[in-house]
């Protein structure tokens, strides 16, 4: 049931054909059932609480009313190494979880280090299925609270607070969640502010989130992940989540997105005020909107993209950035847009948007030079300017390598790509196999891209580390999406290799 | 002797009427010595030095060519608890020594706690005097090196790395320098970042500083401070420094200037990009250009204004901020402006200067709102603004119980305040002793402001830490400049007392 | 009420003439109360409760039956800076807390910084009245629930993990507990583990505490302190404490107790596995027992001993130090015993005791060394030996300037004391006002003893630390106990004079 | 040449049998080399350096004199990320390097993260080939300086230090030492305190380490390391170093011993002071004897142990120990020795040594009790007792799966070993290849021993951290010396399987 926001709409019941969602008015995916309402009245002594059950009769049929905030969640913070396989969790009312919050979830580990979750049902969470986040004495919602400083300053606070009380590898994080299916949750399916770092999360299936549109809320999304360092989301299946299926925001450092398999999201991908190395390697992006990249220093290697990007700048936020593989702040910085490889992709350009600003991905990215310019435009600004140079000089791009179809379109000075028409692909469920089916040109598959390595992706400009595993060795871009070795003549694009013409690959398995 | 541009410029020797200054293009205060210079030619085996002694003979003149870069600097940082009592030294071909590199100074601690520097003589510097400044291994001219980041941001990440090296209260600074004669030094009296926390900076007379000119950079004045945290500045005179009598640049945090003699400056007082608490209360200001204020939550108690100020905001740049009394970072942030308290201060207005900006003293923060306007306007921006509306709602200020006179300008909403004209006064020196001559107008003398203490200054917005003194203590406002206590009327300035008229103060002593 | 043991107990109820106490088999003080007991039986659904009240009809008696835990306690850590003035609490049921527990108390701070805990009355807690100690995560009775390691490992064990958590002079401590009136608890009147670092304890009237003797354990006193970094302790009135009335265990560094009067105790002062600094200065220990002494690097100064001493080393366990006046540990040391400072005291000699060790005070002493021959033994044990060397050389002592009488008797090495007979004094209240009554031969009213500075005391040994203020100021020896300034003929003992004979001092007042 | 120790010693030149050699006084390996000796004296102005050659020509002769401290070594610490490939390095003037001393050596680290070393010939340092120890600030020869505290205790102070100057993983060690041809060093091959830690060392071949003895110090071996946390030493070849193969010292917590040939030295392996977690596993130990035991918590699995064994505890030094994979401390202890775990080796005892103690391994180790039976001891010393249970209760060991043969005996308590005689071996060297001829009991080949698992070994009582990889994983202990996996038939020794009788393996490989 959806919850009114008036006695008035309670017994009008209008059918709700969008919801609260920032990002755009879209259509919610369940409208027929939005007529089934509830709505709570709080006064000193009583909470009364009215439901539109429409045709069917309340006494007949089964009703849940709850009150508890979770369904597993230890009361303390520190209880390390604790296993949760095999149970069905569902129907709490776990509360909004903004990043500065302390942090809720239906089942959550309280700042807690080591925990494996595996091989579980959860679902209708009101909230967040699953939270590795943050605890409370680092703040708890105190923008709301005092009106005193923004959101986005108590959440930086937060960060520096949360190194007094211990957040380090050593401490927190280090979570393995795996094999799970979540759905149908309020808010995400998973969460987690800073106690998410050092992370594994593996082959969850994850679908129906945030789709009733009840909260407006930059935090909406199949994963939401701030400060995810040498976190690694690898072989997760995530569609149909109305506002994104992974957000990474701030501090994405040393991260790792390959392998997933993300379709009829709102928008399958965004990347916010972080500056790298993040890499996203190997994934296929199947939603009309693939990504929003309002970051720096993100490697994107062997992805499918089908749809639209938007890239904007952020210079009125500056986040923090670390040393590498620590918690242990390097630094603060704003983004100023770039500082991103884009090699080896397929870009297929399946959708047309028309939304003012470019989206027909690295065209986008026209106004940045490449690396091999940057000194020189640096020089160009004179000695004495420092910081604000910048402003003046976009940080440089690496695009090489891609191919192109569709509406998409190559970046002004991008080499060794190919344009294409009819590379296209659609995705096809059948009983927990999901089946790629791909039509390919054949001078995609003779590309022979220079292959990817660790050495050749640099370093970004601002955290100078490399794209690297969180164990400081080099991370194998020659393991394809299905497990095959690219060892020959590298095409763009998730696979190995490619016949020309039509060919179906089963790329996800429950 | 000044050194050469070119081997022209030595044969030929115009006389220099304005040096390398970035602040304005003045006239250098000793032109005729201008025509005395030298310049040296450096190959792979020679280095040949070149001078143009004009009518005298060097042959019979005592001429002095060294590299040596220090007079007395420890080799190894840590070495701790020294004293250097008595000394004189000079002529130092000590390097210029921005936040960003290793600090040489003359005399220098070399990343040391404890030290006490007292009754020297210290003069002739080719840079600074004195350093409290940072090591080598947090960076040294990485800018300069690698054009990769620029300095603003390597000076940043000099202080996280600082942090893991251990600076802390416990490790570094807390140094004593008092009652030296500094003098005739090309960039700084005194000069540390970092090195400089928690020490007091007493009775020292400072001149003569940068008067050559010969350097272009941000780093020139008296005394150039970053992240003096806790550090007190107390009765020292400072004047004829070419650019700043004292710049406070980055993390003045619980910073205290108070009783000191500034004249004849380029510019009195720098405080930029920094947070507050910082309590500028009780000194004397007399140069024509007072305050360069680029920065948020200073106090301005009890002092004389007799010039001019300039205002401007830095929102391109975000610099940290740290838990009372500690090194620990708690925030990032950039300068939004405002959050100042101006408090019975005497603004003079004695010059009136046309640079193209409001710079009639409070009438300058005009665009910033009182403290109880402020929640208000913030509600107004809406909730979901978040970040942005730190750039919407500007930060408050407080103005209360000053002077003006001249050309002065009160704040558009202050109240508690006197305009009055004649509100002038000189400053005489005499064998050691400076006297200040004053004539006050009758309402002057009986202003019964409201008594300035730590509770009624409150907090500034972003750190929130009082203005107290570095044991936490309430700052006793009570004694003025002379050591007299405000026991009854309380008047603006920076004297307990005045009679209606003309009269003579003592200020400052040898 | 006494708690039985057993019901067989609760019928007979023997009076109890001794009661549990690891240190002596003492008279119970009040025995003739120990016949009313009460037993509860507890099964897996419910508690019943027996009392025996003998003569009284409990149906018209009050008594009160209460499980909460705490009167004053915040369930959150890190609630700072609350000011509780001016309550009566009484009849918590708060829980035996070793420093190895999370430690409750009637009232508490719960690992906060700030408090000011002023004018209360505080009594019959069945612990602890105050508690300023430690939270959970850091251990809570774990020697108990595992048997793995010693709870002496475990405390250890305990600092390094709150050094994790953030344990430090900026976050945790600084408490004021000031003018309460605090007696008859089971455990301490006060009591903390490192949370009670960098405090004031002032002026409080403490009394009746473990006088019951229902508890065995380490951890009975007056005042019981774990790790009072930089703690004051002054100005309290301490008797009819059945145990010790202060006890400083572990890293009593930077410690003071001054000007405390102490009576009727068990023992009136122990201090056990910490290595100094600690200052002992200008007060009157009372008690048959005045001193346990497992320590070293203490210095006694100016103060009354009329009774007893009892010193041991401890060689099996090793204690932090810490860099001074902070929490961050310098190095684990055991207790070597020596390296203490007993100057300007009087002994008083007024109780034999036959405890089968020596306890006449410096005399026990006779096997250290004094400083001027330390380096000469350690250099005679040869360079190879290291750490041996501490087990074969004992630690230099100083012991000058100290009066003897009656059974006391001075250091076999020591110079400049008196030894005289009939110093001898008496202890009388009289409405809330405490005057001593002293009698006080010539010799010892001319003693001209060197004054105590900082400087004299020079540093322990282990911990380089000088006997200084918390702020790093040297320690101004020369007030007395009343407030005088001793600025003439020194004598020893805590009264800038005396005059020869019988005369009455107001030693302290409600 | 060898240094004469007066001008007698150097005109006559007795030939030395015996070196300054605190283990025993064993004959020098080469004593008619040390008749050519060489002196030095040395007044204010000059040093005089005298030689005697006897029978060779000095002026036709190739001899150096050389003052030089290194060959390679950066001045400044923290210069990572460097990679010292393919150079000969010899004859430098390296001063003796204790672990509380600025660690020099002929090739070193200076306190820097990163470095690689491989495929060096480092020979004739006069003390250390490689350093990859502490820096200067955290003490340098302390004791020796002002004989205040012990070496022992200025060592941990150095510790803490240390951590304070930003000792972690993420800034110092993590170095790789690879395949170098190390010898002729005067006291190791391989040194460090500290900034050993988190490293690889790994093939190299070192020998004549210490042989001509002219050093008196616990510091000399092969290898020798304090606080090699996390460190993995595997398959180098250690012989002829007359005082010690390997010595780990303090803090070996995460160590891996593995896959290395001890043979010829005075000592095979030393590990003093620490608490485990050290696993020592599939080496082969040849010399008579084998290994000095001083510590606790150390597991011996799949080795061969030719010879004898020194087993003590150590009450009156307390030594660190820190939280897995950290140089954070968690605690300090003592040694009360035990709670080490022999599973699955082979005891040959080849060699009868009658040095007043039990030596002939697991028998060694009586006193103390298995696993199954040390609750039950700890809870029959009471509750009350605390610390002191520690002295009284011996930890558990684990001993099984052994093969026993010659003089070796078994643990009194021992279950599933074999006895056998006529298990013997012999080791070969041949162009570069190194071979051992082994003879073994049909009754060996048969033993069908439990396998070692990172479970199965448990966690040493007090860290608390399993026998686990410095990522986290769990060792794998199937894979044996020379590659193979055990997974049938698991026996005792290096090797997956043997066959009765006598066999011939290679073992080692330049």
């Amino acid at each position: 049931m959806y919850e009114a926001t008036s006695k008035e709409e309670l017994f009008t019941t209008p059918k709700r054909i969008t919801g609260i969602n920032f990002f755009r008015k879209d259509s919610l995916p369940f409208p027929n059932d939005s007529i089934y309402q509830w709505l709570a009245e709080v006064d000193d002594q009583n909470t009364t609480i009215y439901g539109n059950f429409h045709e069917f009769d309340p006494n007949c049929e089964l009703i849940e009313i709850n009150v508890r905030k979770c369904c597993f969640f230890p009361t303390e913070t520190g209880r390390n190494y604790i296993t949760v396989r095999g149970f069905e969790m569902a129907q709490a009312a776990c509360p909004f979880v903004p990043p500065t919050s302390y942090q809720w979830g239906m089942l959550g580990v309280n700042w807690s280090k080591g925990w494996i979750i595996e091989n579980n049902h959860l679902h209708d969470a009101k909230c967040s299925a699953v939270s590795l986040g943050k605890e409370k004495t680092t703040g708890d919602n105190l923008h709301y609270q005092t009106l005193r400083k923004s959101g986005y300053t108590y959440q930086k606070e937060a960060v520096f607070a949360a190194l007094r009380i211990g957040w380090s590898k050593e401490n927190i994080g280090s979570h393995i969640v795996r094999n799970n299916l979540i759905h149908d949750c309020g808010q995400n399916g998973i969460v987690g502010h800073m106690g998410c770092a050092f992370s594994l999360i593996e082959h969850n299936h994850i679908y129906n989130i945030s789709t009733k549109q009840e909260f407006y809320g930059h935090e909406l999304g199949g994963i939401k992940f701030h400060a995810p360092i040498d976190t690694v989301i690898r072989d997760n299946n995530i569609h149909n989540c109305s506002t994104f299926g992974i957000w990474l925001d701030w501090q994405a450092q040393g991260t790792r997105v390959t392998k997933n398999l993300f379709s009829k999201n709102g928008n399958d991908l965004k990347i916010e005020v972080t500056h790298g190395p993040c890499s996203v390697d190997n994934n296929i992006f199947m939603s009309e909107f693939n990504l929003v990249d309002a970051a720096q220093g993100t490697a994107y290697v062997h992805n499918i993209f089908t749809g639209n990007v938007n890239h904007y700048k952020i210079k009125n936020r500056s986040t923090p950035y670390h040393f590498p593989h620590t918690t242990e702040v390097m630094g603060c910085e704003m983004v100023y847009g770039g500082d991103d490889r884009f090699v080896n992709n397929m870009f297929m350009g399946l959708d047309k948007i028309d939304c003012g600003f470019l989206c027909n991905f690295t065209e986008t990215y026209n106004e940045y030079c490449l690396p091999e310019e940057y000194i020189g435009l640096v020089k160009a600004t004179g000695f004495g300017t420092d910081h604000e140079e910048c402003d003046e000089v976009p940080q440089p791009i690496v695009v090489e390598g891609n191919a192109y179809s569709g509406v998409a379109v190559s970046h002004r000075a991008e080499k060794g790509h190919v344009t294409v028409s009819d590379l296209i692909c659609e995705l096809k469920e059948n009983n927990g196999e999901w089946v790629l089916e791909i039509n390919v040109p054949e001078e995609v598959t003779k590309m022979n891209c220079r292959p990817v390595t660790t050495e050749r992706l640099g370093v970004p400009r601002i955290t100078e580390e490399p794209y690297e595993n969180p164990d400081g060795t080099h991370i194998d871009f020659t393991v394809d999406l299905v497990g095959n070795i690219r060892n020959g003549n590298v095409i763009a694009g998730p696979f190995v290799s490619l016949k020309p013409g039509k060919q179906s690959i089963a790329v996800w398995k429950e």
